[in-house]
């Protein structure tokens, strides 16, 4: 796949991050080209993070690294999803997700 | 919750669409503080379409809306993931999610 095309409307995209094995929705951070070669290199995430403007390796300090399974873009072509087995938790928090502040809930 | 706190960063922040039932992502799409009231008061999701620059109800002209099971925000306030009831399929093109462009698969 031409990843490039990815890239057309915006340098930074977003990546949905899901559990490979139990499908919960882990995290979501932004991509840009180098990032995406460097999880497509490694098999292990990459992001940019706004915050720092600098390329990220998700884990690289916590040892929470993500091992890329699966990965497909939007009918867009403009966001992707990386189904992923994740090493220890994903959030910074300490949660196994970053989603656990409810708005709504059944 | 103070719904004001998601838009600090950004005026359009991104929400994951995934099936209640299934857990499988259906789409992502962008909301604006507007748009989040309108799903929260109606139990149906409602977007901000970045390409129309307008509000936007999903399955308003294709039947195929979203009713809201749960919703949640991320430990950073930026992002959130919407679990719904699908009517239909979520993507444009007919296919039931947004996410079959396949990248990488197993």
């Amino acid at each position: 796949m031409e990843l490039n095309k990815l890239f057309k409307k915006s340098e930074l995209i977003p990546a949905i991050i899901q559990d490979s094995t139990t499908n919960q929705v882990l995290m979501l951070a932004y991509m840009n080209h180098a990032s995406l070669e460097k999880t497509l290199e490694t098999g292990e995430t990459w992001f940019w993070s706004r915050s720092r403007g600098e390329l990220w390796h998700k884990g690289e300090t916590s040892g929470h690294i993500q091992r890329v399974v699966e990965m497909y873009s939007d009918c867009d072509d403009d966001t992707l999803l990386i189904k992923v087995e994740q090493v220890g938790v994903a959030c910074h928090t300490g949660e196994y997700s970053c989603f656990f502040n409810e708005i709504l809930t059944k």
